[in-house]
């Protein structure tokens, strides 16, 4: 080994060492590296060369959330940035001239690409009702109990009332729209830019007073239809920056001055253009999570916001529970889907709950409304 | 009357009637005009106008905050700003040019010239406690539950233990120090710029572990003493939006690692860089609101956001109590004060209200922490 390569291996060992990570270390956070080319690849492209070879076989984690929560708790993603920054450069430089989720991209972009993925899949992964967004754990003990807390929290904090008119904007596989029309007797409206969840949403809606429409949320701006309640979940990290202060015209457009709008994201610590370009090129193509300030920014003028709540915690033990039905279900989906699939869900699924571990993102759900509900907004937990 | 004048009186008149105001009316929220001038100056000078000619008798009401409720509720004050313009531009111009709230100006600022005002004339119009901030009122029936709630509240949120060193970022008169210390066993410092404050926190604080120090927030760093929490009540309002950035430095450098920041403050819809004009002039020097956008982006990098609670709806029951207990024992002061305060001081309580009646303003509560609190922030109202 070259002395250049042997320095570099060196610095990062060094680097991670400050998060108690080893680099051949026998702890269950610790990497075990079998390729020799790890160390430049990592330095070459950060967090995008850190997936990639995970990916590739280049090394292994007994617990990969173990090690991304120590990872992001040191800030290490933050040191990385200067011996890498050509990757994190291109993300911002594309964010910048386009604007990857422009109504004419959206339906190849992120939202209908993975959720396409296939139904079934879904169906191993995620909890009876599939909820793919943060369960609710306060007092719940399996996934389908947080997932079923997590809508009934979501009902109480809008107090929906029999007859009332509900508009969700991204309403997934439907799941949330025949909660609440099915145990609080609202009138719902889905909509998606996915066929998949839209045929599936149909289906478990059939018979109640739920309507799913596969259009794009910007096109809600046209409709003459005003709402009580609106809820988006899990959706507006698809939005994207430059489109913030569109989606919240849209949703004020679309509410009644004495509605409110619950708003359930996912939020970073940072005001960013873009995303992990890990995540960007495999997981959520043109995804970026919101900042405190962006989110702000946004509702300038059309909303007030009555509370925000963060309980990102919750997305750990959410996630965890998603790796763990993964895991056990694995064998049915190998075929169809392969092995390099296999370590790439596995990344993903481990890095963010790992994230959410070290409160390097959060989960925030806003309650919005108009006008200020007269004599406030008495809060929900 | 020439046709311009009445022209004039004819736009005031249509603009207020679309809050439902009458100029001549006889609902206690209605103005009765005293003087031909007040249309001409309001469209002159806008708040400023409108302030300055009601100290002057030009005009009455009987429910100052019922007109302001209804007034900020119609966004008459956005609608206004286009008839006069000029004495914004004039506030904005000084904002960006100055700032107002620079350490080499602090003394003579907002803080220590409205507070110095008095000891017993606030004696007469707060709470047995002194506190000049908003209550809690939840469960309070009366302005000493009320604010005695908002304390505990407060200790909750920060869950203080005993043996836990507290900072106080503007500790008004030392009524919540000396709370927390002597009923969470608590070692506090609490740090103004107001000499009465100062002298009579120390006298409240004799005796038990807190000490009060007549500083400017920003000498504390460089304090080599670190703080398990700190609070600031009421008094981010005086720090100006070119300060926020150094207030939350100030605040991160003097907590713990595993520390909270609780921050309660008045919290705008809008990012501005001045205030209401009237304002600025006769109440608050050099008082902005802070905005959801403008605070996100201050703690950037700085602190996660555990926590954001609203409960603006309570500064209208406790101003409203303030004003009570300012009519009240007006015979005390009126020598000393004149009756130009008197119509001074009832604007400014009776506006205020109104405005958080209107949900145009909001009372804020934040917890922050520096680096996410292990497992989630557990909520506490």
């Amino acid at each position: 080994m070259s002395r250049t390569k042997t320095s570099i291996k060196h610095t990062v060992s060094q680097l991670l060492s400050t998060a108690d990570i080893r680099t051949e270390g026998d702890r269950p956070w610790d990497l075990r590296v079998h390729h020799g080319g790890f160390y430049d690849r990592l330095v070459a492209s950060g967090s995008l060369g850190l997936g990639e070879s995970y990916v590739e076989g280049w090394w292994d984690c007994d617990d990969l959330s173990g090690f991304f929560h120590r990872l992001l708790q040191a800030d290490l993603h933050e040191r990385a940035r200067s011996l890498s920054p050509l990757a994190y450069a291109s993300a911002a430089i594309r964010a910048k001239i386009l604007n990857p989720q422009h109504a004419s991209r959206v339906f190849r972009s992120g939202g209908a690409v993975h959720y396409n993925l296939g139904n079934d899949f879904y169906r191993s992964m995620l909890d009876s009702n599939l909820m793919y967004s943060c369960g609710y754990w306060k007092e719940a003990e399996s996934l389908d109990q947080a997932q079923t807390d997590k809508m009934d929290l979501i009902c109480k904090k809008l107090s929906l009332k029999p007859g009332m008119r509900v508009l969700e904007i991204g309403c997934g596989w439907g799941g949330f729209l025949k909660h609440a029309v099915t145990r609080y007797g609202v009138r719902g409206l889905g909509v998606t830019i996915s066929k998949e969840q839209a045929a599936l949403a149909r289906e478990r809606c059939d018979g109640i007073d739920a309507e799913v429409r596969l259009m794009d949320y910007r096109n809600l701006i046209h409709s003459n239809e005003r709402y009580d309640r609106i809820v988006s979940i899990g959706m507006f990290e698809h939005v994207g920056p430059r489109n913030y202060r569109t989606f919240m015209k849209v949703a004020r457009h679309c509410l009644k001055p004495d509605g409110l709008f619950l708003l359930h994201t996912i939020g970073g610590n940072r005001s960013d253009a873009y995303a992990d370009p890990w995540f960007d090129r495999y997981i959520f193509p043109d995804s970026v999570i919101p900042s405190i300030q962006q989110i702000g920014r946004s509702i300038e003028g059309l909303f007030r916001m009555e509370d925000w709540h963060n309980f990102g915690p919750d997305y750990d033990k959410t996630l965890m529970a998603w790796h763990s039905n993964f895991e056990r279900s694995w064998a049915e989906h190998r075929d169809q889907l392969g092995d390099e699939f296999y370590r790439k869900w596995r990344y993903y699924l481990q890095s963010c709950a790992g994230a959410f571990r070290a409160r390097h993102i959060h989960l925030w759900q806003l309650v919005l409304s108009p006008q200020g509900i007269p004599g406030g907004y008495q809060c929900v937990r």
